[in-house]
This record gives C-alpha cells, sequence and structure tokens, in this order.
C-alpha cells in the first residue's frame, strides 16, 4: 500500500465532514417529546418505552411516524444492514412501493395473499398494490437483463417500506402495518450454488444481529407463503415473543465474535452454518417432539421468540413461472435457483427494547446506540460549568462521536431520568462542585456505575468504549 | 480542544471500517446491466442515459426499480442533503407513506386533490392514501407535543417516497409517479420568525444544489395546491425543462462557494436571500412583462427550467384549522407560522445528467458521483498488470474511496466505453506498456485529458481531487 494515507485527510477535517455540525445536538434545540406517563395503548414494554422515550407516534392503526431519536436509530441499524451485506458481496438496489398486479398474477400469487396485501386502482384504472414483498419484481428485473450463466451468482438486495394488512396490528412497531424491511434474493446456477449463497446470508445475519447486542438464534421454521424446501427463522428470546420456541440450551452459548469471513469460502460458510443450526433449536411451526425428547433434559427449552429475520432456498419455485433463465455452460437454458432473505429493521428496534431493558427505560447497546454519550450540565448558567461541558461536546464531536447535551434549565432530577428513560450507555456529568476538583462523573447506563475522572480522560474513555464499534 | 484524537482512531482503520470491503466493487461481481441500444421509449437525455448505463428500469408507467449504479447516486444526494439540513439545525424525522383520510379531511384538501392523490381502503374499509406531501401528518406530531413557544423554533423534515398520479408519467425520473422527495417543515412563534425559517432555508438549498455540481436558480412562483404568500422554485436551466423561465443573466454569475454561514444570523441569511433574489427571474406562472422590459435587453433571457425545489410560507393556513397552537410569552394560545420547503431527490439526478453529459454518456459531478474513479485494466490475466491495479485499488479502498475496477476479460475499446457512458469524473488505465516504463494514464471523464504518471501519483492525485469533497 502507498504511503500516502495522511496527505491532506487529517482525521478531524474528515470526521468533521462526516458528522457536520447539527448532527450532534444540545437537547434545548432538539425534539425529544417524552412522556411522563405510561400510555395506556402499550401492552409490552417496547411499546411503552418508544412511546415514552418520544421516539415513534402512532399516525393510524400499525402506522408510525418515527420521531427524530426514533430515525436515528432506524438509520444506524439500516446502515449496519447496509455494511455487513456489502461485506457478503450483495449488491443494494431499490424497488418501488408500488408494484403491477400483472407480475404477480404471472406468479399465481395475486389471489393467493388473500386480505394482507393492499390493493387499489390507479386513475386509469389499472391495478396496483403495496409490495409486501418483492420476489417477482425482482425476477423481472433478473430476467430482464441477465442472460448468461457467467453473470452469476447474483445477490441483489433493498431495504424499503413494506405493507401487510394485519387484521390485528398491536406492539408498536413489532407488529405494525407499514414496516422496514430488508429483502434480498440470490441467483444461482444451481442448487449446490444457491446452498452456498443461503449459508453465506446464515452467516451475515449472524454478524449482523451480533453487532446490534443482540442474540437472534436460527431456527428451522415453516416456508408459509413464499414456500420452498429450506428456511431457518432468527429469533430473539423474549417472553412479549409471538412464536413459542424449543431449544437445546447449548445453542445460547454460541457467539459469533469478531471472525475473519471470507464469503467465498464455501466450507467456512456451511461449518458455520452447522455450528449453529445442528443444535435442536425449533418454532412450535416445526417442532418435533420425540427429537426434542432426545435432549438431556437439563438442557431442554421452552421459551417464547420475536422473529428478526428468515432465510429461504425455494429453487426454480419463482424463476419458472416468470422465465429467468440463463444460459448454462452447455449452451441450454436453465431456470435459476434462488432463495430470498430479510431482516425486519423496524421491528429489530423493539426486539433491542425487550432484549435491553430495566425499570427506568432503554439501555442501547453500543452499536445501535441513537447517541454515543450524554453530557449532563448540572448547573445551567454556571460559567465553568457550561465551558467545560462545551468543551467535552466539541472534543467528543471532533473525534467523531455524537454526544446528546442536556443544556436544558431542569433539575438534575429530570435530566437525570430523561437520560435514564431514553438509554444513551454513558453519561458524563459535570457541575461546579466536580469541576472544583477537576472532575466529572462518567456512568454507565447498564450497571449503573460510575467513576469520576478529569473531563479530558472521560472523553478519552469514551472514545476508547466506541474505538472498535462507532 | 483535548489532544486525544490520535488515539486509536487511525484514520485507516477507521475509513477501512466505514467503508467496509464490498462497498468498492469489481465490475465483474457488480450488476451494471448497460445497453448497447439507445431505448426507444426515451424521449430526453437523462432518461435514456439513465437506462443505458443501468440505473434505472421501469416497473410500471412512471415507476422505476433502481438499479444498483442507481441506488448509489441516489443515497449519494440523500445524504448530501441530510448534511445540509443538519448544517442548518434542521431535524430528521420519518413519516410513513400511508397516511389516514382523516386528516386531509381537517385540512380540507381531502376533496381538493383530485385525481393525483392515489387512494384506497384497508381491510377494514378505512380510508388511505398513499402520501404526495405531508402538512397534516406533521402538524398533527406538532399539535401532539408542542405547547409552548419556548420549544420553537422547529424545523422537522424526511426524506421519504411520495406518490402523484400524474396522468402522463414521462421523462423517466424527472416527472415519474414514485418519487423520493425531502420534504421539510417549520414552526415558528411569529411571521418573522418563520421568514427567518424561509431564509435559511433559501440558503442550505443554495448549498446542498452547488455540492450537487448543480447551478439552481431560486426565482418567484406561483404556490399551488400548498397555498400561501411567499415562495420560490429553485430551477436548473436545461433545453428540456418543463417550465419556461425569464431572467436576467446577470443572476447565473452568482456562486454560493464555501461561506462560512451561522444559520441563526438573520441578517446574513437575509444578506444572501437578498443577493440571490434581487435580480430579475421568474416561471411563466409568475412572469411580469412590464418588470422583465426592465432589464438591459443584453441581459435578458427566456430559456427552459428544472423545477428540483421549491421553499413555501403560509403561516398559519395549516395551523389554524389543525388548531397547532403554542401558549405565547403571554400565556395565551397562538397558532405556529409554517412554511413547507421540498428538494425533488429521485428527480435531482434527471437534472443532474441533463445539465452534465456529453455524446458518449454521463458525466458525474465529483460530488455525488457513485464511484471515485474507474480503474481500467487493459490486459486482464497479465501478471504485472492485474497487480498494478489491485495495488491501486486497495490504496484507493483504503483512503476511504470507493473505485470501480474493470477486471473484465474485454477488449479495451469495450471498457473505455461502459466507463464513458456510466460517467465516472476520473479513469486510472494500467497496461503492461505503461507499466514497463512505469507508469498509468489518468484521465478526466470532462475534459478527455490524459496524464501519464507513475501508479502512486495517481493514487495521491485522486485523493486529492477527493479531498474537499468525498
Amino acid at each position: 500500500m502507498y504511503d500516502c494515507p495522511q496527505r491532506g485527510f487529517g482525521i478531524i477535517t474528515f470526521l468533521l465532514k462526516y458528522h457536520p455540525k447539527g448532527y450532534v445536538m444540545r437537547l434545548s434545540r432538539y425534539f425529544l417529546p417524552v412522556l411522563k406517563e405510561n400510555p395506556s395503548e402499550a401492552q409490552i414494554v417496547s411499546h411503552r418505552l418508544m412511546l415514552r422515550a418520544g421516539m415513534i407516534k402512532q399516525a393510524a392503526a400499525g402506522i408510525y411516524s418515527w420521531l427524530p431519536m426514533g430515525f436515528k436509530v432506524l438509520r444506524k441499524l439500516e446502515n449496519i444492514v447496509h455494511e455487513e451485506q456489502a461485506r457478503a458481496g450483495h449488491i443494494a438496489i431499490q424497488m418501488p412501493i408500488l408494484q403491477s398486479a400483472d407480475l404477480w398474477r404471472e406468479s399465481g400469487r395475486y389471489d393467493d395473499y388473500g386480505q394482507e396485501m393492499l390493493r387499489m386502482q390507479d386513475r386509469h384504472g389499472r391495478d396496483m398494490l403495496f409490495t409486501p414483498t418483492a420476489e417477482e419484481l425482482v425476477t423481472d428485473i433478473f430476467r430482464g437483463h441477465v442472460s448468461s450463466y457467467k453473470d452469476l451468482p447474483l445477490t441483489l438486495y433493498q431495504i424499503q417500506w413494506k405493507f401487510r394488512d394485519e387484521i390485528r396490528p398491536r406492539f408498536g412497531v413489532m407488529r405494525g402495518r407499514e414496516f422496514y424491511m430488508k429483502d434480498g434474493y440470490n441467483f444461482d446456477l444451481t442448487k449446490e450454488d444457491a446452498l452456498h449463497s443461503y449459508n453465506r446470508h446464515l452467516v451475515s445475519y449472524l454478524r449482523t444481529y451480533e453487532r446490534m447486542g443482540l442474540q437472534a438464534i436460527p431456527m428451522r421454521a415453516d416456508s408459509g407463503p413464499i414456500g420452498g424446501d429450506d428456511t431457518h427463522e432468527f429469533l430473539v428470546l423474549a417472553d412479549t415473543g409471538e412464536s413459542e420456541v424449543f431449544y437445546d440450551s447449548a445453542v445460547t452459548d454460541l457467539t459469533f465474535g469478531d471472525r475473519d469471513i471470507d464469503y467465498d469460502n464455501r466450507e467456512q460458510c456451511q461449518a458455520i452454518l452447522e455450528e449453529f443450526t445442528s443444535k435442536y433449536a425449533r418454532t412450535d411451526e416445526t417442532h418435533d417432539e420425540v427429537l426434542f425428547n432426545k435432549i438431556p433434559e437439563e438442557r431442554r427449552r421452552v421459551a417464547r421468540g420475536i422473529e428478526v429475520g428468515q432465510i429461504f432456498y425455494f429453487g426454480t419455485k419463482y424463476s419458472e413461472p416468470l422465465g429467468a433463465t440463463v444460459q448454462g455452460p452447455d449452451g441450454k437454458p436453465v431456470p435459476v435457483h434462488m432463495g430470498s432473505h430479510g431482516i425486519g429493521v423496524s421491528r429489530l428496534i423493539g426486539a433491542i427494547i425487550e432484549a435491553s431493558h430495566d425499570d427506568k427505560g432503554i439501555i442501547w447497546p453500543e452499536g445501535v446506540t441513537p447517541f454515543h454519550c450524554g453530557i449532563v450540565n448540572l448547573k445551567q448558567g454556571d460559567e465553568e460549568a457550561d465551558a467545560a461541558c462545551a468543551k467535552i461536546y466539541k472534543a467528543l464531536t471532533a473525534l467523531g462521536l455524537e454526544p446528546l447535551y442536556d443544556d436544558r434549565n431542569e433539575r438534575a432530577g429530570g435530566k437525570f431520568a430523561t437520560m435514564d428513560l431514553i438509554g444513551l450507555p454513558w453519561r458524563i456529568t459535570v457541575g461546579p462542585r466536580g469541576l472544583k476538583n477537576g472532575v466529572v462523573e462518567l456512568t454507565s447506563r447498564r450497571t449503573g456505575e460510575s467513576e469520576e475522572l478529569s473531563p479530558e480522560a472521560a472523553v478519552i474513555k469514551i472514545a476508547e468504549i466506541y474505538e472498535d464499534i462507532a
């Protein structure tokens, strides 16, 4: 590698450009409409906390506006998904929200889909629908542009708003009607190649969820309306989950960690699939009592889980009716082998909160927190406290971190309660008394533990915490 | 500022994390379905070039899928808009795509909007619509959460897919039905405050368009169905524009440049508004022949323009019917003064191409190019050429830049034609003959000029070009 990285790209300049002034925030200028009361309509803790922390506001049944802090977390999750998909060699596209009914008639799903599909007619009377998934449209893109096996393998994905007209939307964003979803589609020449794509998705998903601070267990599942032979759902264990799950407790000991993955390496991906799926773990749809009872009794677990993703291999189910063929090595046309792979991006926020909160509020994992650190000024208007807060704010910003500075004229108790509710993992508390001794307080939201240290040391510590995350 | 920025945040590590492997691309693994023939359905050059360069594919009339390179440009524009809105102190939210008809009945626009609004019923028979704009919904968010003048000023914005059922969609993404738009809404206590918000938007838009390599001229316009007193449209001059425009040629001499803006400074923002709007510049809707004829004859211009944004001040038009009031300083409720402000993000891609192309293809401005630099290997399979390309690719990547490496087994002519068509501003050409003399060729897409220099020097030059842009 050439010896030129230092030329001009001063890190501070670069980072300030990447996070221009304004991305970071003072609370007096932000829009964070926290609620003091528990909203009566919310039945589960994530819904309650998202409303209380001013992250979402209901616009209609199962349809939400994402307020600033909610949107910030949504973007963070979206970026993690994009980064991990790119790492696996998958290519981002964006398909439209409205689709023509014609394609869905070609695949035969237009009539099958039932009342969950939202249908409408445009001004010329053409049948349209709000996309619930995009197997048909992506296959149409493929068949229009790819004609040779030499252009395979290919995996296209998008992150886009979807709609499913749930009869009883509930649990906030966990079971909404309009939701943000990553949906990816692989196109391969053979079943063997497509199964490698399947494995590659499984590996990338494990990595994605772990970066979000979640343990999501792949479980053998039912393929439902997508169809196909092989499918795994990823479930986050939580009492409020909608699915009943059965598993060997040994699966919860597995962690993905910081492995170096070569996504082209079939053996490596296959080995990871086996590592994470060979132990018994199934949803009620595929549960097998006989197999389950073979697990040593002390390791048998029956619990509830939130589904946060699913991967499918379905072979030529769509490529055949839609005529998505390529010319094979022998010159003859063959239908491509496909699979589809989804992550429920908006629903993940609910799952993360279900898995990470206490009775004071949310506790964000560092990888997805909307702000890296809160700054609480105990005495707004005090010259030294104001100056120290401004200096800390500026130093964190210059490091490319995003602090949220509570600069309001409020009592300390109120400020602490807000910080606890919105769940930033770290808080720097600055007051005249501490400053006299040259110290501020650094507090972990998760443990509640505090330490006193100099403002400089507090900034460095925050920087070190986020070094491998931000 | 504390002296800690170097601790741990090695720039290379950081940049590689920000642009993980895979964000950058080798063409043999990318999906860039370029067309050799001119598509017959495209009437204007931007539509033609977007189809030929494999950026979009029509899914239905006026509805497009964004293929990988198109989506990449769309994301770049989106990020520029986010950065400039953040700089102006505006706060990002995300409102849903489907809205309930009830709110639109409250404002009285449900019946007014006519056939351009796409309406539907959900499974329970409730009237819904695909959002064409969001004055009602954002006002509902405001009235639900803000009650005191102390929480003003507030500007919320989103970038979201919209739908308008154009009777004759055409010109590709320039006049599509489903389009990606930034829409922002300011809430202020007084008319004077709201006019400062108006000015702040004008300033931030000038800066936004210039970063995209566009000259967009603010012109006095008609307020149309949004309503209100003050409004400016931003127009990019192009023969294919739909609006006839009349202006003093002196306006095209104005550039925003690298000004240091304090968006809280009313005088500064007002002065910029005056600088950019005091010369005559109007669309046909507000054109005044008498005023126009007062311009010295040699400076009078009649031309065509593409509308890429519009700002409005409309006072209490929505806050009154929807009851969006705050408690004023005297304790009495007052309806807030509002405006709304839009940028047509997807349409901008068409406008940029209309303004920047030649007969070989697109010429991307550096600020929005999907890849910073192309790498053309003249002899794929030649050991030295392959190694040199890999080294250049790695060095650019390590600098946080995104090269597109044409590593296909194709003739040089075909590779050059593709690079010219897709319009990357810079190309590094690597071949065995040059390498024998220790040089590669660096070519500017805009001027066509080439220079020979060492691979190291070529990488440094690309880095310097993007130093203030990437």
